[in-house]
């Protein structure tokens, strides 16, 4: 054994790759990158022809041999999805080896039992590249912003579904014609679900808040609503009305006082596709960039801005995650007490609040017949439920009848929706035939 | 003593009492910051009365006392200045303390020597709030960009400036009148030399050029351009083509091939006001914010966004410095080696390039007579210089003369210099009235 931190890499894939060509060429990187050493990898093909050059001795199709080779001291796990990969990532903490994975999936799904497992045996599972991307956020959650409260994170952490609504409106073009485009280009999966309706975001989401609020939640909870029925028609209105559409993952503490020590903290989890208006940084992320928007006390807002997805910007996170760790083996020969920073603790309790309870502004699409009266009784619905009204406007429509948007202040969920359904029954109006969140 | 971390805190304005409220409040903020306990603070005037409750007998108006206490274990320097900071710095370092710092001009001046100081006596030296106030900058490019080759920085890392640029804009307002609008919102100092003549934007480039690129650089040498002479004409111009202009500190890589190992890397550093395209990220960047900008391989660009100064962002910076510093204490017991990523340590030798080897796009605007065969006189010049033009305009002027913009592709200083030096002395050339780099 030489004095080199020995990495186990699982999949060779995109990223598995990518971290491939950044510990073989560690030049002009920190000093540290060459003192990492790829042992072994796990590859599904032995014999497949690849685009880099490696010691053919050290592939294996089996990744359970990689796990336990003792001279494999971190284990890289880049194949997804949940099986193997738990299984996987289990076995290397049971033998005593820390583990850094982009697999936002499983850690989504089963983060609290792995991250158990991890304080137990000691070692660290660091996920830097499973929440965008390249984008360092995950470290500086941990490290960086610990003496904050934090209040509220918005993100725009789905590179696809970015990718497909800045097309949209930069083309004025429809959902399918640029769901197909995205697909051709490698930005969309033949079975897009996952991320067009939302549930990649919801994912990510959920990993960012149990690092911001300290505690985790049911994943399974979180209000997730995606963008494959979303009309151009909405993109074209918010633009009238000065925003973009973007889809948005928010988590905040509703906790009334978020300084009282109380002893489990309201959570509001929701995906959605949002109103944002121009002025706000997010407007301006577009195509497959991610940024991430935090707010806290003392700090304020800071906002971390790049590249959600590919080969070297999932590298570069998932390198930074080994050299974490390899910094750590080498400040430590005979201590073996965790770093109480990037180790992850759950340090209080947290629960999904009833999503009625979380307020924001509305954008609301109604189609009525043409009388005059019809924006009164509306306004009047909207009253009596308390919700205060920004803007009311009736619009030119090619559809038989009227068109009416309406913006609404910030209220309630609850609120809204118990308008809204009064709203579906007045005889004046023919449809509600859209409701989306406004920042 | 208790099993605290004892903070001897020199300095209780702004910064300082902020630190102390974040310690003073745990409740919601990462557990370690309960950990941590002020100790003994310094204080000019020990009379005086405070917003912040504190136990008297633990302020002193002696900061070198406070450094010798045997108590005190982290020293968080919040006085400023060259002395006596850099004294109570290496005292604290000759001590075996490890210290926290927003003292962006003692770093950019005695950096390596305190870094040496440090990592001789097995200390930290952490700076996170010298350099875009809240924002994790520092510990990002530390400790989440190892793994990459950074090409390029290109920041917006002064609030003051900022915030006179964006009100110019905004209002149409010239300098001067801006400048005093600042001062009474205490956006700007009653000496605003440091901040407009570009000198701190040029302090704090040189600290995050010493961590991007592995090597400290003459911190005299860096070519500084203030705001104090741009007219408020050539703001209008950049909006009427459909760009911002924005005070940028730009520090990047001029090897040719970054990725050859060379003896010693060419640096490009300077200050400057620059065109910045409307579509680019930092275009937006207003008020008082700050943003930092990363271009590496392989990650892409990666920007970091947020308050660029105020009490609670540059508290939030150095409690994080202050928990990373604990979280190792309580990591090592027995073992006494640095952490090799928060440690700084110069790992390749940089110098600063020639000025005229650095290239850029230019904005320059010329006052002439108005005779026809001007423009092509100037193209010429330009031609013979292998300067290519992107646009050449002759706009309306309320000059005796006309006044021409020119906007260049990609050239270098020295070619963009020599042309102008020719295009001054043609006979048709009242004035070069301006010149700007473009992003």
């Amino acid at each position: 054994m030489n004095n080199k931190i020995g990495i186990g890499l699982l999949g060779l894939g995109t990223v598995g790759t990518g971290v491939a060509n950044i510990v073989k060429s560690p030049d002009g990187r920190h000093p540290l990158v060459s003192k990492i050493e790829l042992t072994r990898i796990a590859v599904r093909d032995i014999e497949r022809s690849r685009d880099i050059e490696l010691d053919q001795s050290i592939l294996t199709d089996d990744p359970f041999e990689v796990v336990k080779d003792p001279n494999v001291q971190i284990v890289v796990e880049a194949i997804g999805g949940i099986e193997p990969a738990k299984s996987l990532i289990l076995l290397a903490i049971s033998l005593g080896k820390s583990v850094v994975t982009a697999n936002k999936a499983v850690i989504a799904r089963h983060g609290k039992e792995i991250s158990e497992a991890a304080n137990n045996a000691g070692v660290y599972v660091l996920i830097e590249a499973a929440v965008g991307g390249g984008i360092p956020i995950i470290e500086p959650l941990k490290q960086s912003l610990g003496g904050n409260r934090i209040r509220k994170i918005t993100g725009i952490i789905n590179g696809t579904t970015n990718y497909i609504l800045s097309q949209m409106a930069k083309e004025d073009a429809n959902y399918q014609d640029v769901l197909k485009e995205a697909q051709n280009l490698g930005y969309a999966e033949a079975n897009p679900t996952a991320d067009v309706d939302g549930h990649d975001a919801a994912d990510k989401i959920s990993i960012l808040s149990g690092l911001a609020f300290g505690g985790s939640i049911d994943r399974e909870g979180i209000s997730t609503k995606g963008i494959s029925t979303l009309e151009s028609i909405e993109i074209n209105y918010a633009r009238q009305l000065g925003y973009e559409i973007k889809l948005l993952a928010i988590a905040e503490n509703l906790s009334i006082n978020a300084t009282t020590a109380i002893k489990s903290i309201p959570l509001g989890l929701r995906v959605e596709p949002t109103f944002v208006p121009k002025e706000h940084p997010l407007s301006v992320v577009n195509g497959v960039n991610n940024a991430i928007l935090i707010e806290g006390d003392p700090i304020g807002e800071v906002m971390f801005y790049g590249p959600g997805a590919g080969a070297g910007a999932t590298a570069s996170a998932v390198v930074a995650d080994i050299l974490n760790i390899g910094g750590i083996m080498l400040m430590q020969k005979e201590d073996k007490t965790l770093d109480p920073l990037l180790s992850s603790n759950s340090w209080r309790d947290c629960f999904l609040a009833n999503a009625r309870e979380i307020e924001h502004k509305n954008y609301v699409r109604l189609i009525t017949v043409d009388t005059p009266g019809v924006i009164g009784k509306i306004g009047n619905v909207f009253g009596k439920n308390n919700v205060s009204i920004q803007s009311i406007v009736q619009f030119d429509s090619s559809h038989a009848g009227a068109e009416i948007i309406v913006i609404t202040h910030k209220v309630s969920k609850g609120q809204i929706e118990d308008s809204l359904s009064e709203i579906e029954h007045l005889e004046e109006v023919i449809q509600i035939a859209a409701h989306l969140s406004c920042l």
